[in-house]
């Protein structure tokens, strides 16, 4: 039960908008406290505009770009409605398989390296105040050869950060409001956010559920999960995760080879998200630098937050190869390290002495035991759909799995789920028009929630 | 010695840009990893683009704003220069009161707490994932009580933050591009060159010293370190930090309220940097919001960075009232809401928990005695340079003393205290034209090195 409530509460958190609707959410617990932070937020944000009319009122323009931004997002709007459903239903045991929290412990050997650093803080010995931006050079170069053994990337080229959303932020900072950009439809919504709000985008189009100005490549079980590259505009930028949230779908090496020649072709430079790396289970790459030729047109956004739990902890990094240019032959990396040391001050020492362990032969035992669990949780989850009938996809090389409902809307089959099983899952609409008639569920979750939500699911589908 | 070398290394890690020279320093020691990390990112770094002509470039044009930015950067200019030093005088005992680090340890009581919170994070019940994205409520709200009582500041309003620097450019984006700005002149380098990135200012005019488009505060001792509203231009922004950085002044109560004043005739926002506040030791107000009104204008940034020796655990917060509009009536809280959400996730856990030690009666007790220790360095810098006679002004309510020069230049004065003391100074230049004739001492250091420090400047200036 507490494991549930817990569920509920960190579920949450995760959002890359914000305006979570007043409720009267009855679970909340004095430990809750970050579910009652965002909570109380609301109250404040919920307030109308209009009704502040007599209140005094700044000469200061609104920036246009935030107001571009769709309010009615997606998981405050799955907050929204699975708090509506906890007041219509205070007794149903909620469980979330929504929102990709991470729910076990982090292992002792990682817990331990933060817990001995915060320790030595209060001698004089072991104080150390700022640290370089970049991070410290010893988990740059553990990260280095941990997850880029042979490929070119070296310890400078590593840029440790407090996650991946803050530096997808923070690269969208580093190319400015002037350029184009791809993205995968569907996939996380922060790529497509930070770009309205760095003004890289026209409005929003309700007719397509599009930002006008930015390019979707739609991915579909037809294409594989992987765009139709002959119908997709040159942008600049191309954001490209894999394995992929939502689709769990990872790209393959003949797919990822074909990207980097078309990033070529147009002189674009491709993010690549791989924060999903450690759950390939085949021989998809993990980095895109494994692809000849990467390193001249990709840069890299990686964390640790769902290897370790680092969830809360916040540790990531971005590797940018020495190999890229703009167009000037200017090195993107030197722009990016000023960025980094302008707007940025490193990520936590403490969470940084975490990091090194992650990379240490221990810790990434630890790693994949973790990641094990969780994949443990995806297999139960497909097996589930598949005995029901369902197409499922994802699953295999990630902790998402991407449910096929033909036909129906991700909000209709969301909301028949959240009612009839007291599962908290996600449409896949959220994720982009691409992800319409999907719905992805997270394995992210104590193994008897996984097992009782799938008792549930076969109880709705049998 | 030891204490020595820790101040070498730590003191080149605060700066807010990034050209770090290369340098054949021989002091490295392997602790000392985070100037190691520095020294290397500078061989990326220095790279010249020309040097690269034949390599594939792609078609992504520069973010011509980041190359508006003077690569001769304050700090990476003294790292070099007292790198160059300690290569010429390799026994020398380099002692840096130049950037603003801390060295003392973090009090017990503090780290503990994040020690506890580490180590629970290896267990179920203790583990926990996304934290909300501003902050933990039990958090917010004692940063409220403790900061803000009876200023009708509610937890809120309160968004905890990874640090200072973080937040301003945080705020840059909320702003915009099409925003104008005022800084005090002198100041704290990363207003200004957060809104040069952005896209806030023109080109930096060599002649003065300035960039376009920006309105910067002539704060000098001839008009107690305030600048004369009569003279300055309408800006939608402006950035004041009092206790100040570098000038060591405090703002009295009747010069906010002037600020404050100006600000609402304006229209403007104030951007009020509290970071020192706790070095206040008479009674100019340690918060913007003890100003009748300033809600309406104003927010405020500050860490606890200095209060507890922060600088590497990296946690802040920005305070945003709900009386503070757009020029449309909109929030600007609801804003800022939207973008810790989209490029943020949130501090990291173990840093808030510390955060919520420090605010513990405790952590304010030891904060404090951390205060007081910095000041009784304060002191010392201020008796000396007064017994040999100078003008200086700053350290009564702030961690930096503010040495004058007439006439002199600002660097020659850095160089002949390097030179001729091996004390690693700030020249006042270094945070814009008005602190020419200056050098900025910083209070940050052991004891001993301070003593020490203090004692080669009578044999100098005797």
């Amino acid at each position: 039960m507490s494991a549930i409530l817990q569920n509920v509460s960190t579920s949450l958190s995760a959002s890359t908008s914000t305006f979570v609707g007043h409720n009267n959410l009855k679970v909340i617990k004095p430990s809750h406290v970050s579910m009652a932070g965002r909570m109380s937020a609301v109250v404040k944000c919920v307030a109308s505009p209009s009704a502040e009319k007599t209140a005094y009122k700044t000469n200061v323009a609104r920036n246009e770009n935030l107001a571009k931004l769709q309010a009615g997002y997606l998981f405050p709007e799955i907050a929204r409605r699975r708090n509506a459903h906890i007041a219509k239903n205070p007794d149903a045991k909620v469980i979330s398989l929504g929102i990709g929290d991470t729910t076990e412990p982090i292992p002792e050997v990682i817990t331990s390296a933060m817990s001995k650093r915060s320790e030595v803080l209060s001698t004089v010995a072991g104080y150390s105040g700022y640290g370089a931006e970049q991070g410290e050079q010893k988990l740059r170069a553990a990260i280095a050869s941990t997850y880029y053994a042979g490929l070119g990337i070296e310890e400078n080229d590593i840029f440790v950060s407090d996650g991946a959303k803050s530096d997808i932020s923070r690269l969208q900072v580093l190319f400015g409001s002037n350029v184009t950009m791809a993205v995968q439809d569907p996939s996380y919504p922060a790529y497509v956010d930070s770009s309205v709000i760095l003004g890289q985008t026209g409005l929003f189009q309700k007719d397509v559920e599009k930002y006008a100005n930015i390019e979707y490549m739609r991915c579909t079980p037809e294409n594989g999960f992987f765009p139709d590259l002959s119908t997709v505009r040159r942008t600049d930028i191309i954001f490209f995760c894999s394995p992929n949230n939502p689709t769990g779908s990872a790209a393959s090496r003949e797919q990822l080879t074909k990207l980097v020649q078309f990033a070529k072709e147009n002189g674009s430079i491709i993010v690549y998200d791989s924060a999903y790396a450690m759950y390939v289970s085949d021989d998809s790459p993990r980095s895109i630098f494994e692809i000849p030729g990467a390193k001249e047109v990709s840069l890299e956004v990686s964390s640790f937050s769902k290897y370790a739990g680092f969830t809360g902890v916040r540790l990531g990094w971005t590797a940018i190869p020495k190999e890229l240019h703009y167009s000037d032959g200017f090195p993107v990396a030197k722009d990016f390290n000023r960025i980094v040391c302008t707007c940025f001050n490193g990520a936590s020492n403490i969470a940084q002495a975490g990091g090194l362990a992650c990379v240490s032969p221990e810790g990434i035992k630890a790693m994949h035991e973790v990641v094990g669990f969780y994949k443990e949780n995806t297999a139960i989850i497909v097996d589930t759909f598949n005995s029901l009938g369902f197409k499922v996809y994802g699953g295999k090389n990630a902790p998402y799995v991407w449910v096929h409902f033909p036909g129906r809307s991700s909000w209709d089959v969301f909301s028949e789920i959240l009612e009839k099983t007291h599962v908290v899952t996600t449409p896949g609409s959220g994720f982009g028009p691409g992800g319409e008639g999907f719905v992805r569920v997270s394995a992210f979750g104590h193994r008897e929630n996984v097992i009782e939500a799938c008792r549930r699911f076969k109880e709705l589908y049998k």
